[in-house]
């Protein structure tokens, strides 16, 4: 049993759950599922302190309010303020820096929603195991159908708990991702990840030897003020930007994925969050004043209006302050093209 | 060339146009179509002082501050206020008491919508030479599908520029309606009649004798204020409320109908209004900030909140202060069963 240490990223702008999220808050920082936030509820579940060391929170200066005031145990905790978005792998090399080499990272998104809190715990598990022996560990999500909007990991020979990584195939169109789907071989990348500090470094050190130097340079010359650390922006800016699954995943030997079905979304649009939310008999999710009529699938979010909804099935409403939109369910993942959600 | 007295009737309380059709301004005093209101067209239509003596309007008091608000022209109108809503015949009486009895009035609802304003003046012409001859004239309007929410008349012996009426039906169950659309021989009650006035009372008084005593009672006890003249509440009170079609047409040898093609609505629901609004070439309609994506004969209605839709079809949007409906075409008929539309 190896103490884990949490890193916790914060990114994106989420143009895709507006007029929800905006600019000035965005889909981490909302209570979208249940009471807490989604950056709450990451910070929940990797809380036991008999399995997890204080979280490392990496994040823009643009979030440092939100997270200030949601992230309440502070006790060992630490917030990375990034000078600049450079992606996931950067970012990660931060954190990696504030830990000592041997320590474990599970690397967590801020924003993304997972039902069965047991079966992520046993992921974790099977990842710290197989991160404590050097290797680079992705978790692989069961598919439920051809998504598009996700990458995909090839599973190989077993390996302890989970497999060593065949082949990483990004974000594929339809046909190929039934195909995929099909082979029955192949997870959805979750975005969540184990390493030990030092190998990720040295991995990255590798592959990416000038963004590992930056990443080095900024940390070695950053300043402290209470819990933030804010790494050196001169050097920090340096960085050519990049995910981790490109710098550092696709090059290493030592990739290895666990797979969990632990009922993971990433709530990439409304469609994605109204299938998270409990439904009643008729399938509606109704949040906020609401009254329907001769209505199936509908969800209904309001901050404020009252919504009243007669004849209509698989639509989408949401009220936030001066905005209303209204989708179909196939049309969700449009909503990032809309005027309202460029102009913010 | 009779000259014609336009009997304007406001009443009626529009929950199904709910929310922008509320207690406190009804669906006659909105503009729903235009920059003027459905009362001010009502006026309009019939303000051609080569044709027409100034109005007569009948309208409860809660409705008198949106008149004295709305009717602009005064000289020689007369305001008649219901001391209560007791339905289309004895407003009717009221009209007619404050008219010579040689006066041909035509009697118009205030909230329909008439498209063809050269047919309806050529239809009032029609039925202008018809009262004149004691005859009791409805409006038919020609049918463009089985709609069940009107009531019907079977035209009969042709008559001057119109019919003799054979029968009157009321709002008939759909497989009635496609009888009586196949035959051919039914239009639509408009709600619009042509009277002479002492024709009319003394028509009431033979099939009405008791609301034709007490509406002339209540009339020669009224009070005048201005262009106000308010009958005597206790005498009105006595009458038992029912409908001109019902205390008159549906009884008179004298019924008959001018059948008229002046696109005519009764803009029953928001489906009916949306029909009468003009389309862009995708069929959506928008009034109010909105922005649509892949909509197909959508409208939307907004007088606030920015209105963004995404991916839908045959579905009506409309946001009033605190209020948003959001409802499919053919759901339009169920608006008024709303909590929202009830509570008002």
């Amino acid at each position: 049993m190896h103490v884990i240490h949490p890193v916790i990223l914060c990114g994106g702008s989420g143009t895709r759950l507006w007029p929800r999220s905006r600019k000035a808050r965005p889909k981490p920082f909302l209570p979208l599922l249940g009471q807490r936030t989604l950056f709450q509820q990451s910070l929940d579940r990797a809380a036991d302190p008999m399995r997890f060391a204080p979280p490392t929170i990496v994040a823009g200066s643009a979030h440092c309010a939100a997270i200030e005031e949601q992230a309440e145990q502070r006790e060992g905790a630490k917030l990375i303020v990034e000078p600049a978005a450079k992606n996931t792998a950067p970012a990660i090399a931060l954190a990696a820096h504030s830990l000592p080499p041997e320590a474990i990272m599970l690397v967590c998104p801020s924003d993304h929603h997972i039902a069965n809190v047991q079966a992520f715990c046993a992921g974790v598990e099977d990842a710290a195991s197989l991160a404590a022996q050097d290797n680079m560990v992705a978790f692989g999500i069961e598919p439920n159908g051809p998504e598009t909007g996700y990458g995909y990991i090839r599973k190989g020979a077993p390996l302890g708990p989970g497999n060593r990584v065949d082949r990483f195939v990004e974000k594929p169109d339809l046909a190929t991702a039934e195909q995929l789907l099909a082979t029955g071989e192949y997870v959805w990348n979750g975005g969540i990840f184990a390493f030990r500090a030092g190998a990720y470094l040295s991995e990255l050190a590798q592959h990416r030897p000038a963004m590992a130097a930056h990443a080095a340079d900024a940390w070695q010359r950053a300043t402290r003020q209470g819990w933030q650390i804010h790494p050196d922006a001169d050097a920090f800016a340096a960085i050519d930007g990049e995910s981790v699954d490109y710098a550092v995943m696709e090059n290493t030997a030592q990739a290895a994925v666990v797979a969990a079905d632990m009922g993971w979304s990433d709530i990439g649009n409304w469609d994605a969050l109204m299938i998270a939310r409990l439904a009643d008999e008729m399938g509606n999710r109704v949040s906020g004043q609401a009254d329907l009529i001769d209505c199936r699938n509908v969800m209904v979010d309001s901050d404020s209006l009252r919504v009243s909804v007669v004849g209509l099935e698989d639509v989408i409403v949401v009220v936030d302050g001066d905005e209303v939109l209204v989708t179909s369910r196939a049309g969700a993942q449009k909503v990032g093209k809309l005027p309202g959600a460029a102009q913010q």
